[in-house]
């Protein structure tokens, strides 16, 4: 079992992306994070996929997305040739005596605190997948409401 | 027309995210951005959807949304009661005499420059859409090589 990362550049037009989704789901594939967004050139848009597999089928996906008339490009990203970054969210559960507490976390991380109500803070933070892994397992010790993460995005390195 | 961002939390199976977006292209709907990732449970996945249309078009999608069995919840993140954040890495041409500029963009943005080859340079930015937007267009006299966004993510403040 492998982890991959696909970086598609794909047209920027209706029905590409449960076309893409598609090709994982019918082989019973789980996507485990997907982001897709705009790019230098509004024709086309870039999804970055991650997916857990058999190499072998990985590679036959891979082989098939590249035939879609919609698939511009893909490539597969590299741990040591590309940047992966991903963002999180988090609300965590705090009175005005776990603020400190959280707030210390934070600034270990370089997390910045993005919203603050009387019984909740929200937290954001940017960094590679383990990075935010370390960051959420430190929270352990407070209640988090609700977190949100945007999957991994990519880019080869220059 | 207006724009829309949904938060969705589904179940995290194979299949999900063919059948979200599903709903959307059999109306000859365009996804805008679309992140899909981990939450606070292994059992679920919470993806936000950006997308641009007639409002009760939008709001039809989203009761239908809402039925499939697969979905747990979803919320529509509105502007002043959510927190919305995305990231984007950009590959710009640079050699040495045009680093200088590119650095002192960076410095206004407090992007981070995430890596430097002979002849590109590449760029970590967070913030809210129109900030990115601003950032992108600044870049405009320098050459981008490659650029991608996560698409939005967010959560409802506390």
């Amino acid at each position: 079992m492998k982890r991959m990362v696909f970086s598609v550049l794909v047209d920027n037009i209706p029905g590409v992306l449960s076309r893409v989704t598609g090709l994982f789901s019918r082989r019973g594939y789980n996507i485990d994070s997907l982001t897709v967004g705009e790019t230098e050139n509004s024709k086309f848009s870039r999804m970055t996929i991650t997916v857990t597999g058999e190499t072998l089928t990985l590679e036959q996906i891979e082989k098939q997305l590249a035939k879609l008339e919609d698939v511009e490009e893909i490539i597969e990203l590299e741990d040591e040739e590309s940047v992966t970054r991903e963002l999180v969210l988090v609300k965590v559960q705090a009175d005005r005596t776990e603020r400190q507490g959280i707030i210390a976390i934070s600034n270990i991380f370089r997390a910045k605190v993005v919203d603050v109500s009387m019984d909740s803070m929200m937290l954001e933070l940017t960094g590679n997948q383990a990075k935010l892994d370390k960051f959420i397992n430190l929270l352990d010790g407070y209640k988090v409401l609700e977190l949100v993460r945007t999957g991994i995005t990519g880019l080869a390195r220059g």
